[in-house]
């Protein structure tokens, strides 16, 4: 995917700027706005609505659904896990039904322990908590690891489920900025844990959401070594950790953890089987309180998908399905980059994703983000606008776009739409700035 | 189940008494416990890792397992719900994955509405909201329509989740005492909502756990208008209200709820699909606060599981295995209660089980049930005792056994070294008290 980048970039459609990521090519405004002022602030908590909202209307059929959380289900060999579900849930047996009930089922934390062992981790299947998909494992290890009224700290921009979460368990959120192409600055994030007292980092190392980049090794280690030397834990959402577009898998920074701070959490859910709500965590020391925690709030997870995931990954097919899976998303990659190249105004910015199935747009500083979104929802069209995944005013006309969508004609027409609104709306408001002055 | 009682009270094994239930025949102690005495109190919280030792210790292989909250898996059709489940796996469309997130898949809760009609009760399916088992169920109503620092009312005797969630959750418990034969007291109920400013109750009106017992219709209604009089919501825990063992399906609570206030929580965990972790609640004005919630934290329940389950409802053999199921576990609290009435000490008090497969046996007050507990299960047989259920001191005689269990050779045998264990902790405490005196 790199070489359709570069190709894109010989070719004049894109250009690269150190430390700023690719530029749709237009002169750019003098005005550019720093990505990395440090914002920490409590959590106002006042756009979830806005959540709520863009979720609910992209799940409408008659909607395309650039801004669903959800990978394009047809990505998944849905038949082939379907068969293996159906041996497991016509073989229950009545013991299995009510057989590992603490942590989970043995063989599906063995068989996750394996995977991580190829991705050159070694984790103990008994630090592994099954839990209904990543969001349970995030909300069950922030809830063990930190209090009511503790500080935590987050991305910005990032996924909004970590905000909810801590307003939801009246805790105090401390937003560190996530820069668009570097990731998070380390110095600062030590700043900010000093400064609030948190007692938990909430961050995600590998193909960020919303921005879709990545820390490099280096940089994964020295993190893990700093929560450590703070005696902070380190929860690490890893949800697209197998969807990297590396030849080599990216490693979690839980491959660094040598305390236990880490809770590493990830599920099955936008790699292999979606719906069936099947995650984990790898907690460490926290191991216990995690499990504890989960019996106390959802008793447990779906036996017949555990048995079924199990028997899924001893076929060996997985790595065969990743190959493929990754290999689709970084060509949808270069395909949906293009378009945005050839359809949103000039000084929209992007920085290739290093997996998963995101894209980050920023517009030009005229556009609201929202009120794009608003008028793209209009004309059947949602789009994640960037107040989704901050509070801060710099994300205001910042988008988005899930690229696993297949980019037929009705999507690229739909990308043609927003970009065509976004340039009328950037346009609009040059206008409204001359009348201004004049 | 009940003409069996009368058997057993007819052949003299066992005795009515007006308000106190069944005793095994003997001379009764002179010195009666008050069983209402009104008692509230903040939770200690104490008797958490009583519960966790008894529970981990249960799920052991070797151990005959009278203290298991599950039902025997025996007794449930999984050969038939795994072939449902199997085509719902193998047909499942990349659609349906992601749909019907907000809510629950939308065939499932028609199918519960159905269901609801069938046992009297209208709900709309809009206010169902589909969730990973009960327990889920009961902790996102919880978290819905209570904040951390309110009182809230549950049962003592009760279950230990409500405890659990309300500690978790920072709120106050409220206990009220339940009498073992006739129930909560709406007076008492009333008393404690005003005196403690409760702004919930959660209660289990049916067949309840640990006691067994069920209140009749008029105070069900009663107990509605009682809450809704006072606005405070009403979580009903309703797990076990398809397994009555009355000619008529028992009708929860809720069918008297005119204002939406009680959530009405239940799951197929019980009564049909034991391990496939689907429940639901129908939360009234609540519904859309509890979705919420269900969204923030763990998204949504397995979708192959929650279809396998309407295509089974849709089928019409539901009635039939219920039907089933309750002429079994009928069967069985009779073979129970003669047992315990054959091998336990003199003075034991139980009360004829509404439905469920929980008998809750009063042992003589000299017998510590923590303490026979600890005696039975070094001999590999694990009973709940008392104090798992309720911080006071009423119920440290008191043992909750699980009559779903087969009652063979083993189990027989197993109740036997109970029943041998008490009656020589009888003696011995008898003895100790004689040699006091002397």
């Amino acid at each position: 995917v790199f070489q359709a980048y570069y190709q894109l970039e010989a070719r004049g459609w894109i250009e690269a700027r150190e430390r700023s990521g690719y530029f749709v090519r237009a002169p750019r405004r003098a005005a550019g706005r720093s990505e990395t002022s440090p914002r920490i602030h409590l959590l106002q908590g006042g756009d979830s609505d806005l959540v709520m909202e863009v979720l609910e209307r992209t799940s409408r059929r008659d909607v395309v659904p650039f801004a669903s959380p959800f990978p394009n289900p047809r990505l998944f060999p849905l038949e082939q896990i379907g068969r293996v579900m159906a041996e497991a849930a016509r073989g229950l047996s009545p013991a299995q039904t009510v057989d590992g009930l603490v942590g989970g089922k043995e063989a599906l934390r063995q068989a996750i322990a394996v995977r991580y062992l190829q991705r050159g981790v070694t984790v103990s299947p008994d630090e592994i908590v099954i839990t209904n998909g990543a969001l349970e494992a995030l909300n069950l290890s922030l809830a063990s690891v930190a209090a009511p009224g503790d500080a935590v700290v987050i991305e910005s921009p990032g996924f909004y489920g970590a905000k909810q979460a801590l307003h939801r368990l009246g805790m105090r959120a401390v937003e560190v900025p996530v820069h668009p192409v570097d990731g998070i600055d380390l110095q600062r994030l030590d700043e900010a844990i000093i400064r609030s007292g948190a007692v938990a980092c909430w961050l995600m190392p590998s193909h960020q959401n919303p921005l879709g980049i990545s820390l490099g090794d280096a940089k994964k280690r020295e993190l893990v070594e700093m929560v450590t030397r703070r005696g902070v834990a380190l929860i690490e959402d890893d949800v697209y950790g197998e969807m990297s577009f590396d030849h080599q898998p990216s490693r979690p920074a839980k491959a660094w953890d040598r305390a236990g701070v880490v809770l590493h959490c990830s599920s099955f859910s936008k790699c292999l089987a979606p719906g069936y709500r099947v995650g984990w965590v790898a907690a460490g020391v926290n191991a216990s309180a995690v499990s504890r925690m989960k019996l106390n709030t959802t008793l447990m997870s779906t036996m017949p998908g555990q048995l079924g995931l199990a028997r899924y990954l001893d076929q060996g097919s997985y790595a065969r399905h990743l190959r493929k899976l990754q290999h689709g998303l970084a060509a949808q990659a270069t395909a949906y980059m293009r378009a945005v190249q050839e359809f949103f105004p000039a000084g929209t910015r992007m920085q290739p994703p290093t997996g998963g199935y995101f894209v980050w747009l920023r517009l030009p500083e005229e556009v609201d983000a929202v009120d794009l979104y608003r008028r793209a929802l209009a004309q059947g069209i949602s789009i994640a606008p960037g107040p989704m995944f901050s509070n801060a005013a710099l994300h205001r006309s910042c988008v988005r776009i899930n690229f696993s969508i297949d980019l037929d004609a009705r999507a690229l027409n739909a990308l043609r739409v927003v970009g065509a609104l976004a340039t009328a709306m950037q346009r609009t408001a040059a206008a409204r700035q001359i009348g201004s002055v004049y």
